[in-house]
């Protein structure tokens, strides 16, 4: 029996997501169901975007992802099911799938049509837990809806590059727990870009001109503990999804504040990247 | 064996829903505890009413609920295990269980008295366990405490009606997390006393004329997208529980705020409906 | 197949925990996985081990609980598993298990050496699983790293007391979903000290000389309801981990404030016990 796993603005508080969960194991009491999160920003799709294209490819193949964002069915906003990477997904056909679908060619899309009938404000509830259990159950996708080939877009799914290729312009995609800030720019597009020359990464008026691999980098554990300052500077890090982030080491969203607010930058603000004409030099690390 | 949900007040960062989680384990290795909600308020009995109103019949019958919300035993606040519906419920007497009764007459209760040489200050983990688990081994509930009859109420269930029935009033029982507010209005308490009238909803200032079917039905999509100006409208709904809910189209109540931010509605505040003596037009969509 | 625990500062929103849970059922399906929580606050060692601590006694023997804060492998941060009271932690050395150790001895210690050449950003997935699942396969600690026998100590893990024993001055350890302040003083602590003598605790300007068994131990039910005003009155408690607890009867942190925030008490704030030279007159229940 595969996992279904839930990825919904639902919130922590109310009923919503309990009730989903109820409603699959009436229906299929052997399935194991795995929250990835219900914190999503209301209406907030490239958000949830994110998060499950993060997440899904660490589950067994097989699992089915249902993502209850702006969900409702109108006559612009479908229902869908998408094969993709051995992996179902159930959501609306409103972007969410844009950004996985950017990376992986979709096997089969289809637009679900079995409840042309039912009129209800919870489709996720209603709807998409009758497709996810049929999935789970061995149901072939062609029963419940008429195959597609395309999806709707989102836009800033990929950054824009200058006709000379000397800059990147990318965008804050996500803002995550610590406050760290998640670019649209990912490690290969930069890497295809950048050819062995040296660059600045500019970010309001915050500059850097090192990509870590991981954030104790900018740690120089040569130095005694007292005058290494490391705590609240600001580094760059592809992150552990190849997503280009802006961070503070080791900061408290809640406290002191995280990268987002110290540095004022926002969801879809720009980030850009200038690479000189000049190679880079042999790596050395530069503490900033 | 059967399903064990949890909904309580015990926020999303302390150790006390895990510590229910490993004791429920520890008892009964095979069984399946789902969470509902531990973002209740702290100490707001109805607003964990209303979720284990609207969750618990999705799970399959046989479900046992663990309500942990101001559950500490006191001679005013003993704690009871109810047989309703098919669904068991083990919480404390003081009126979460009023809710769900006032609409389907529970089938047994027991006020539990296996405990009174155990003094705790964490009742959940100590004794609602406990009951729960001999529930779910299919022990009986007189085993455990002795019949009662009669339940403890909460205020402002029902709404309101004037002597001419020619208005309700209503209150705010919920805000959840789009900051949607729902109010005690249920759909059939309304229609019994509609008959056919136009009707007029009031809250604080703000008028509504027409109750949709799904938030998505204050979209016009004849008219092109540019034009609609929808999002962030405000519209009536029976939501999916069927209580009239005031929304705002689209709101993210952490962002631009939702109904109960932008029109100024808290918890208990009134709303008024008014019916006309005319019998209402036959039905033609109003965009308000 | 044992229980996998997780208690994270990843929060509630991001993928992160959908994530790892992803690849522990990957690894192993037939696994159970809980939630303890994600919501420590980042890099707080100091919650996290009290909340682990808080937890973890409750679940079956042989549990695995996975711990990641500030969990980056650097080197001064290694990764170990611990054996302790037949559970097992898996964790970063940064002081979140001298929290549980200063109790209870733990029977191993290994520093983890499986990893030396993955350099990763997210330990909790590429490092911390694999641990886990090799443990709940019944892996030995021996196959994955060296015995060490110390660990890093985190401060304030224990009050001071004076030389002349009049004295106990402890410190806030944390803050609870009711906002009630958790301090370094356990009962079995308090009760070798106290010796019959009576004692008055302050925090800030506020005095205490009883301490109760449960919060509401407070309320003299003796008296009509209107006239006990014991909602909002600040007690302390030995709480249901033993710990000292300064709290507000029904407090309501999201609106009314709880204890932490009415009496200006915070993380690492001071408490104070002194004790007088003459015992403690037989019990009578004060209503400060």
């Amino acid at each position: 029996m595969p996992i279904i796993t839930l990825t919904t603005d639902f919130g922590e508080k109310d009923h919503f997501a309990g009730a989903v969960k109820g409603a699959i194991y009436n229906e299929l009491p052997d399935v194991k169901i795995v929250d990835i999160s219900h914190s999503v920003s209301p209406f907030y799709i490239s958000e949830a975007a994110y998060i499950i294209q993060n997440a899904y490819a660490n589950f067994p193949k097989g699992t089915i992802h249902i993502i209850g964002i702006d969900s409702e069915l109108t006559p612009e906003n479908k229902h869908i099911a998408v094969k993709l990477d051995d992996h179902y997904f159930v959501c609306a056909n409103n972007g969410i799938m844009s950004m996985i679908c950017s990376e992986i060619a979709p096997e089969k899309i289809v637009e679900i049509n079995i409840h042309n009938t039912i009129q209800t404000s919870f489709p996720v509830l209603d709807i998409f837990v009758k497709v996810a259990c049929h999935i789970a159950r061995g149901g072939t996708l062609d029963v419940i809806g008429r195959t597609i080939t395309d999806i709707k877009p989102i836009q800033n799914i990929k950054p824009f590059v200058n006709d000379d290729k000397t800059q990147i312009i990318g965008s804050v995609i996500y803002i995550d727990n610590y406050g760290n800030i998640i670019t649209n720019i990912k490690r290969s597009f930069f890497e295809n870009l950048q050819k062995g020359r040296s660059f600045e990464i500019s970010a309001r008026n915050h500059k850097f001109k090192t990509i870590y691999k991981r954030y104790s980098d900018i740690v120089n554990f040569e130095l005694p503990e007292e005058n290494r300052h490391s705590d609240g500077k600001g580094l760059v890090v592809f992150n552990s999804g190849g997503f280009l982030e802006i961070a503070i080491y080791k900061s408290n969203s809640a406290t002191m504040g995280g990268a987002s607010t110290l540095m004022g930058l926002d969801l879809m603000d720009s980030i850009s990247i200038n690479f000189s004409a000049t190679s880079i030099l042999p790596k050395t690390v530069e503490f900033i």
